[in-house]
């Protein structure tokens, strides 16, 4: 078994309403501060003994479809580094 | 003029307690997942006009130091990419 750090990147899928983003891009705006547009995501890095990096992505992709994503609104991806 | 696109990811500090992530992890092991640890952290894709990609990242900086992050808490980096 080797250690493995699986870093998960939730984000919102394209045409779903982020208003927290919108939020913090009005309150740069407000500082003086000029961009065309702000997305944020959520990013999870996750631990895990695997067999090899493929059993390791596995693992994240699986806790990533039962907790930390919703397949409604999220899409995600995932990139697996030795530890 | 070109558009960048800067991702800022924003850490808590080594030692700052995450009552968050602790959540999250237990609810993992709960569904029977098994994992040595799960650290969590925001993303923000700002999108930018610039004259070079370092100026892009630069402005990205001001705004993460500014706004988005707490530097007492928060270690963050950038990665600036052309959009």
């Amino acid at each position: 078994m080797t250690g493995y750090t699986a870093t998960v990147t939730v984000r919102l899928k394209e045409g779903v309403l982020d208003p927290e983003a919108q939020t913090t891009k009005r309150a740069l705006e407000r500082l003086g501060f000029e961009l065309d547009g702000l997305r944020s995501a959520d990013q999870f890095e996750l631990d895990v003994d695997a067999e090899s990096a493929d059993s390791a992505a596995e693992r994240a992709e699986e806790m990533t479809e039962r907790l930390l994503a919703n397949p409604t609104i999220h899409d995600y991806e995932v990139a697996v580094e030795q530890r």
